[in-house]
């Protein structure tokens, strides 16, 4: 046994990212840089004003993402991912490569599929040093 | 942007292994061996009949399991990964080692863990050698 029962590493991950919007929510952070209430709200999905307002502050109670004041708009929040939130990053890029594999309808660069299976933390690094840096 | 908005790799995954229940389904399959219903219902998840039939049937069609006879006893269904269903093991992988990172109560052991960061597809093939073949 690998883990203990009672103390599930898949169930700890399911409680903090596993719900639908929130794995969305933190997917739009972290590859088309939205930081804005609005920003999510006009992402395409579908979600709610009160869903997104939950999510966002579960995702800020669980510190995955944290809440700021925009330094070029002071009535404006912005939103930004913590480095555990980006800490997810070699998650998503794993569910990529094997949506790559296993769903036609799925555009991933095969180059970017081939790198994630071949070099994980390098692919990692690279689109890390793209996300938005916190201020 | 690494992927199209519309067919989004994320998406297709939660579609597939999104949903809480499934996912545990799949981590006992790929740690505990579990192979039959019983063995599902008894895992002190606290899953129903109803619920584990649905996910169990969800799985097959997305062809993550398979089902088949016990051949030590034909009257008994076991399920089974597929391939697809495997090759879920680096998604699995990368979220223990992010529990183990920021969890405090996941009892991960660390050279597991450190095992995950430095040689992913390594673990992985230490692993998928433990799975239960198929028949």
């Amino acid at each position: 046994m690998i883990y203990e029962p009672n103390q599930c590493p898949i169930r700890f991950g399911l409680g903090v990212f596993g719900d639908h919007w929130s794995l969305l929510i933190i997917r739009d952070m972290m590859f088309r840089g939205h930081t804005r209430f609005q920003d999510f709200l006009d992402a395409g999905e579908g979600i709610s004003t009160n869903v997104l307002s939950d999510r966002l502050s579960r995702l800020e109670a669980q510190q995955i993402i944290s809440r700021q004041k925009d330094p070029s708009n002071g009535r404006q929040v912005i939103y930004e991912l913590t480095d555990k939130g980006k800490d997810l990053l070699p998650i998503m890029l794993t569910i990529f490569a094997w949506a790559e594999k296993y769903d036609p309808k799925t555009r991933v660069s095969k180059e970017l599929a081939e790198r994630i299976r071949t070099d994980l933390f390098g692919a990692r690094d690279e689109i890390l040093a793209t996300i938005k840096q916190s201020i």
